[in-house]
């Protein structure tokens, strides 16, 4: 029997009925029973209602019934979304009972499209930064990342095939590439947040992770929003799976931005990972010729960019603690330290200040669109500083909250191993509601990458 | 220090500065202190939230903000409704923990008015009809009627001096007669139901409880909707309570029109408390002449009423079903034995009988309406079919279902005692959309029936 580690080749099984839902949401269970006690990835685990979602999705297709590429695939859900009938804990002690009493728009979405629900990954408490039970899979003594801590190591380990995330400052991107997973953050307001606990609603976006980027297309496609009322966002305009299934894309030319001095504190491995990265894809460095050549660029930054990681935090902390002030106060046990201290940071922080850094945000996001020029229209820059750090932190945001701050759209994708064996990922950055071009981008760089999976340590 | 039973009264004496806010609590306190052992009208408190929020309303007060007249008055909300960091249990065992996320559009209204939010009132599970815990005040053996049980009791006994119900049947208006205090069940789609726990939504209502007429059109001012994206009602036409204030309603012609035949199940003591009331008021039997005069009317029933009770129990069961089916089965001890009797017979039911049951309540809408004749705008009936029986029910909803059915606004008052102690209530109802004209009649009967309160007996 296969055992397909992406969505899209465990789809084919499907399709071809080499694998049952059933049968595939088994091996997920294999992999939790084998995984979970050392990476804690799970906050609730609902066996008994997948393995029912499967046994009915198995019949659907037995009928002649294929929902698509998401039908009987394990997703898991970060434990901030509400799942009809599980709790949504939030990583909080005091909600670790709250069960949801409907599915998150997002959550609706991708049962409709067949996915199976298994349960709810850890988050780290309230999506902030206190480090969760959360292990690193590649190695146990570092962090997973955060704030989607479970997401980013259930799909690692193989437990689900793709997971839900969220990220207001780097909360998809980082544990993703820490664990050697795929994601994408798509543009701001492309994916509903209703049913989703707010962290900082100016900031906040819901993404996804899977194991290559075409299963980011496929969990991407029911989520992107068609119509709804609470943001003005264009219509879909493709089938993202579809545009990267007819490989017209190969034509398109492949160019890469780089943005030196954002924020220039990589460390030596993803400095060293990056340079080669460029140059065994940069044909004027004359390695490639014919097919596989990429044209690299060097782009300045947005002159507002030096305020951003400041502003982005205060305007982080600011709304948190508008949301959470009045209960941390009633209930002080609830809030770890790091989360406190953000609050606490929102709470000093004089509100005209906040209008500075909204104003700012306002700005920024003009000024980041126009550098996108014809025919360079993606940004490469390192997914984090380095590899996964100590699993007292849940590391450094400092490459991705820009990009929360501003709402482009995001793809992070592993491209090299450390020397002791953690994952390092780069990160692209595309328009604002282009998340079809930006797919197709991540799709032939990691076409050419040729990043090569490695079994798991553990 | 005075010590009043009334919104209308404790809003006059927070006004002149005769009581605080904070003094008032402490007076609901100590009747919750004195009564709640044995009548167990709660599900949750929040005594030191409660407290915080009357301090801080007291200094709003001191700094000469007044927000209007449920300024510092403490309400209680049904445990379906949800309330910021309490949790909504539902009567259910697996909710009872669930914290929720936001307030209930309900009540955020309510605390923006300045209303002190001091817990949940105990519900039927799932707002069906399983006896609760709660008791009936007046006799702790008798049911304070259902679901909204806690709301009904706590307000009879001054533990709150209004409080949030809902009725999908007869949830507001029975247990509010049982109790002996006055309701308001609005117009259908008058009051946001975000944020509370559906039961049927073709039929759920939020209303309120309160313990004289001029309380009920205080506590409505806030709910009904102005602008909401959830139903299309007409802005509120009026400043319910300032209509009742003007008392330009001494001019009014007097007219309520009985409807015998619906559903002709009073008891005796019912139908002789209402005969008396009519001999009492009616202008044409001889007893009164100038003013309190009253015309009485006799109208035939809507064509399609002999279906509607069976039609409006189906259209329960059928919603309740679609809500609840999934989670019966997964959780079967958390449904007790009515409750899950509703959702079986929804269950069971074949769907073209529930599109029969829509088309009825369409035509029953529509044919409830040209019964008002111009003059003749208000109906009276038993608000029950007699005082509240033993504990091991909640009581017959047949007075009230076809007013949930058809969803036109009704208003209960107490009006007379039975021998052994028991208040009973008529129920009046008005035109959709008109609840200024309902509550006007409504206060004007009020005054004429001058219904005595007695002290509780415990």
């Amino acid at each position: 029997m296969p055992e397909p580690t992406t969505i899209t080749a465990a789809a084919g099984f499907i399709r071809s009925g080499e694998l049952t839902p059933s049968e595939l949401l088994e091996q997920c269970f294999k992999r939790i029973d084998r995984y979970e006690d050392r990476v804690q990835a799970w906050a609730y685990l609902d066996r008994d209602g997948a393995c029912e979602q499967a046994v009915r999705l198995t019949s659907e297709l037995k009928a002649g019934q294929n929902r698509g590429p998401l039908h009987g695939i394990p997703i898991g859900i970060k434990d901030i979304i509400d799942v009809f009938d599980m709790p949504t804990g939030c990583g909080s002690k005091l909600w670790a009972n709250s069960y949801a009493r409907h599915d998150a728009t997002v959550v609706e979405r991708l049962r409709q499209a067949g996915a199976i629900i298994i349960g709810k990954t850890v988050t780290t408490t309230f999506a902030s930064f206190d480090p969760p039970k959360t292990r690193n899979p590649w190695n146990l003594d570092r962090t997973p990342g955060g704030s989607s801590s479970g997401s980013a190591a259930a799909v690692a380990c193989g437990m689900c095939l793709g997971a839900l995330a969220s990220q207001t400052g780097g909360s998809i991107t980082r544990p993703a590439s820490y664990c050697g997973v795929y994601s994408i953050k798509p543009t701001h307001g492309r994916v509903s947040v209703n049913g989703v606990m707010p962290l900082a609603p100016s900031l906040d976006h819901v993404g996804a992770m899977a194991n290559c980027v075409r299963d980011l297309a496929i969990l991407l496609q029911p989520l992107a929003r068609t119509n709804d009322d609470w943001r003005d966002s264009p219509p879909v305009p493709y089938h993202y799976e579809s545009e990267l299934k007819n490989e017209l894309y190969h034509d398109r030319r492949r160019r890469l931005s780089l943005l030196p001095g954002f924020p220039a504190i990589a460390d030596q491995d993803m400095t060293t990972a990056v340079a080669t990265l460029r140059k065994l894809t940069d044909c004027s460095l004359g390695e490639r010729t014919e097919t596989n050549r990429w044209e690299w660029n060097e782009l300045p930054l947005p002159p507002s960019f030096s305020d951003v990681p400041r502003f982005q935090h205060l305007v982080m902390a600011v709304e948190a603690a508008a949301y959470h002030a009045d209960r941390m106060r009633r209930h002080p046990d609830d809030y770890p330290p790091k989360v406190r201290q953000l609050i606490e940071k929102g709470l000093n922080t004089p509100a005209p200040e906040y209008v500075h850094a909204k104003e700012l945000l306002e700005h920024y996001r003009e000024e980041s669109e126009p550098a996108f020029v014809d025919g360079w229209r993606t940004y490469l820059t390192p997914a984090t500083t380095g590899p996964a750090p100590s699993a007292e932190t849940t590391g450094n945001p400092a490459f991705n909250s820009p990009w929360s701050y501003c709402g482009l759209p995001t793809v992070s994708l592993p491209f090299a191993w450390t020397a002791d064996g953690l994952p390092l990922a780069v990160q692209l950055t595309g328009e604002r509601w282009c998340e079809d071009d930006l797919l197709m981008v991540a799709a032939m760089l990691e076409a050419d990458i040729a990043f090569e999976r490695r079994p798991l340590p553990l």
